[in-house]
């Protein structure tokens, strides 16, 4: 494609995943943003909320509605769950829609109703989404003109995870998943436990047994092993903006070593370019991946025989979020896969 | 006792468990500091490394040896482990030794020789030594005269299993610890690794599988099973100072329901008073404890039937070392435990 | 006095200067805390919002109003500026009010009227207040039963340049302080500026020539002068919680060497218990005071003859706010000075 | 010039410019690394020190000699000061070379001695160098094969000062240069002051009077003025990985106003790809050009008539120092000057 021919929506551009998505787009050659919406916003230029983007050509903000979804070529959803849903419910087919809210990333509206405390309104869209997780979904996201993005600890759960159940090499019971994530995460809502005074010098476990993403990895993993899977999911907040680290404890079947599910792993992420599977043992850290699209993942042998231990690491708001997003935009239009998405991790 | 009737002795007072101590007996009305070594920085005065220490009136820094360790009435031992056994070994008996390296935590000297790669030196002393976690050994470390104060992880992690191992509550496997903690707890050697530039805004994991707190925390559960106890123990390192979270997964034995875990805790820890049991469900912070002696310990069901979660936070630097050590000389010389350890957690 | 002699009130507990006056007073012996207030959090216990001050014996919170204000010994005001006002002006006359906010800081009513953009409402009062830098000020303190205590910024750039200004070692013009600041300065209002993923690495500077400290300092130095001085002032947001450091550019009398400065400071502060001149060209740090009363100040020469650079760190909740608050009530009631003020600095 | 035809060679790979410099380059599509010295670490591949920089292709890590710098089209000196002196002294011409380090910055060799404690080794070469401050100096720079890359203080306060020194618009002196930086900027050495512990939560300032970028400073402002400038400039560490923040106090010379500062910036930075003169009174802020090879600029009138106040911000891994080095090699091979460096700023 010739460059700039990609019209681009953003709905939601001022929270972090907008602006993490504004970040990528700059150094994706085929891409032109053409609008984007910040209700609260609406009439300022990007730079008078964000600085970092002055100089860049981005248009003023607007509200929804102000300009005509149906024309572009993709919509990138980046609103909070349970508000995309009304607008891609009324917007024409026509774009690609890439949504990174939680609402369509369900396909049971009843486990959306009970995880999200609200019906579903856009049950007829659910029906065609597909759930991106780009390197165990590429088929799919090809076909389809709704992506529900995947959230970000269910990445980082998943792409360890997944290839395991498929082979059959771990235990669906019991699946321990303990992860740590960056203030990001939390988005750029007001509230006083995302202030600085009271995130940093500290740490904490939050929803625990309860978190809303537990669904959303189930839901992969049980596709994943073909049967019904639960897990055990322990989200922790970390003085840190970006970054997830899952720590994830499993079982193995009887004859699988921990070196089958290092085999495994390598064998299925061979040829991925975001992908990459360690050194047997290697310990992975957020800040080699803080900036970039990439996915490291460790295998450990267990202390005791019959275990094992996974480790992964995302940038949230890029694999975890508008990285993914744009490695999706890409697979839907047919671009090479990595377009936009080649940044080296920033360290330190 | 009357004032500052208690002389005491540092060994190795410049790194931060060292300095950490200072802070605490500055508060302690009994305590007097007649002695602290620092090899490195023998003749000058703690306020030459630590100005926030001038104007306590402490003494100059010697090296050991430069004042009798037999004359005081308490000597702490702040050196690293491998260094310790070596002076405590020459030192003459009379006063009460605390010391706060790996040194004797180990029954089992065979044990600490595979665990830290060199023969135990002090074989003599080490069949005295009491494992002094306060709260599960009282009555021994009140008649020892050397007590080997327990690491970071281990107090983290005992404090909430041991009773519940006691009374046969949880399945001994699996019991998966998964720790994180601030960056003091690698101490102040001058290392790439613990840099600024490289430590913050960033995570992972360390020592999966091999950590050498984990035969420490498996002699304490084991005591308290009766019963051998292997367990999975994965640290992390997380871009803060202090504190220390452990995020611990256990099954529970046939009958055994999440409310008896909080109740056998609760009845356990009642007349405690630095291990505080918090209301079912909570979410314990480490900024919740920073520069106090507390544990606060929370229970939460698992979402699978069967399982329940614990999570219990330290400053890793008092519960988790200073202040213990703290706790332990009160407990040896008949004094209230709590004296100098009242401090209130400083927050923001 | 006799313990718990002292029936102590605080209006709006729940901000971080009510929260660290809670952590203070825990430590003095006389104090006991009778009354919160908290409008939005009326009726739940503070351990609801403050984990850390679970299990301290502290009453309900309460509204304003809910309690007898009249009957107590000593009330804090811990309100934002403006609302102070109301509540002081109402309250029968007879304890001892110490208020944080800047509603009785400057003498000239017209003056906080243009610099906080509201008439003043309680003049009558003001009359009466007296400006609350405690080592400047005593004699004034200990007579009057209003104090406004100063900020935090003030305090860091007065005690530093009062006693050169009145002993005419410095030139009234120029007077440059860049001043820099932890986070909690800013409260524990709910804003995206505060949040941990807009603060964290990185730094600027605001209200760069109209911060609202500025008359507030220039009042106190002119009274040193004895002639009207007007400053530069600038102060920039850390990422930090805790801790202010001004970096003050002076010019030298004629005659007088920066020599004569240091000579001055240490004459003027020699006995004070929180106020430390260090040695001639030393390097204070916000970490050397964090959690403590102290003021370190140190004199440099400056590189170019003439000049001098002066350096004056504080903790900005503790000898900022609310620990200098604690000392004036100290002193308005006649109690040694530094009761429940000899924290030793936490570090690191 | 076609793809890869740039060889390049990176004397000291493995500290924070040499690594930086590398991130940077893997977005320049003509460069090609194919030397790269790392002493302690030769033989080894640089992901074993800097896991984030795996898969990128890059060459094994080598000793100064194993390879032929005269062979190369560019080399780029990461070396400490007084080390890379000696390496370019025994340098075949023929490459390009960028120097990172003080070694060819002051034009006069006693001033080096004096200020850096040696005597210079490559005086010959030395009479060569540019200093290389890319906006100030581009046909000297063109015409040159030795680049001194300027420091990062002196980059953040030159390119405010020196257009309005060169225009006459501001006196010359005062001139106050209140610096704060990031950790980075201190190096990958492993030294206790820049562990994270003793850096994180905290403030200070160091080389009060005495930095060695002052006399770089007043190099560069004192050609600009056609008269010898001295400054004042006091540096800071701040407690985050990137970014460096000066504030520059400055008296306008009679009849000059703050918008005439701001209308002499405009101008002269109109057309600058990486220099943005904001509108009049911003506030940049560090994070705003983290990653990035921007310089923000603003300008504040005074609080006092016939004062103003510059602020000035950059990364100081990138604009103050490997994108700087970098833009400064495009120039000398007459590339596009912003090839490699249009990477958008990494926020949150």
């Amino acid at each position: 494609m010739t460059a700039n021919s990609v019209s681009i929506g953003i709905l939601g551009a001022t929270g972090y995943t907008g602006v993490e998505l504004l970040r990528l787009l700059h150094d994706h050659p085929q891409a032109r943003v053409v609008g984007m919406t910040a209700e609260r916003h609406a009439g300022q230029p990007i730079e008078a909320i964000f600085p970092h983007l002055a100089g860049r050509g981005l248009p003023t903000l607007t509200k929804v509605g102000d300009f005509d979804l149906g024309a572009l070529d993709v919509v990138f959803g980046c609103l909070p769950h349970g508000t995309t849903q009304d607008v891609i419910r009324q917007m024409p087919r026509g774009p690609k829609v890439i949504d990174l809210s939680a609402d369509f990333r369900l396909r049971d509206p009843a486990l959306y109703e009970r995880t999200y405390g609200q019906p579903h309104r856009a049950i007829a869209r659910q029906a065609d989404a597909v759930y991106g997780l780009t390197e165990l979904a590429r088929d799919a996201i090809r076909a389809t003109d709704l992506v529900a993005n995947p959230g970000c600890y269910p990445t980082t759960a998943q792409l360890p995870l997944s290839p395991l159940l498929e082979a059959g090499l771990i235990e669906l019971d019991p699946i321990v998943i303990d992860a740590k994530s960056g203030v990001s995460g939390a988005g750029r809502a007001a509230k006083e436990a995302s202030l600085h005074a009271e995130v940093s010098e500290g740490l904490h476990a939050y929803g625990v047994g309860t978190h809303r993403h537990t669904p959303e990895i189930e839901q992969g993993l049980s596709e994943a092993a073909g049967r019904p899977v639960a897990v055990t999911f322990t989200p922790h907040l970390v003085p840190m903006n970006r970054g997830i680290l899952a720590t994830i404890y499993v079982h193995l079947r009887p004859g699988a070593q921990p070196a089958d599910l290092q085999a495994e792993l390598e064998r299925r992420y061979r040829d991925e370019p975001f992908v990459r599977v360690l050194r047997f043992q290697s310990l992975p850290a957020t800040r080699h991946v803080r900036g970039s699209n990439l996915c490291l993942i460790a295998v450990h042998p267990g202390r005791l025989p019959g275990r094992a231990i996974l480790l992964a690491v995302i940038d949230n708001l890029v694999k975890g979020a508008s990285g993914q997003a744009l490695q999706n935009m890409n697979l839907m239009l047919g671009l090479p896969e990595t377009t936009g998405l080649d940044q080296a991790p920033l360290f330190p």
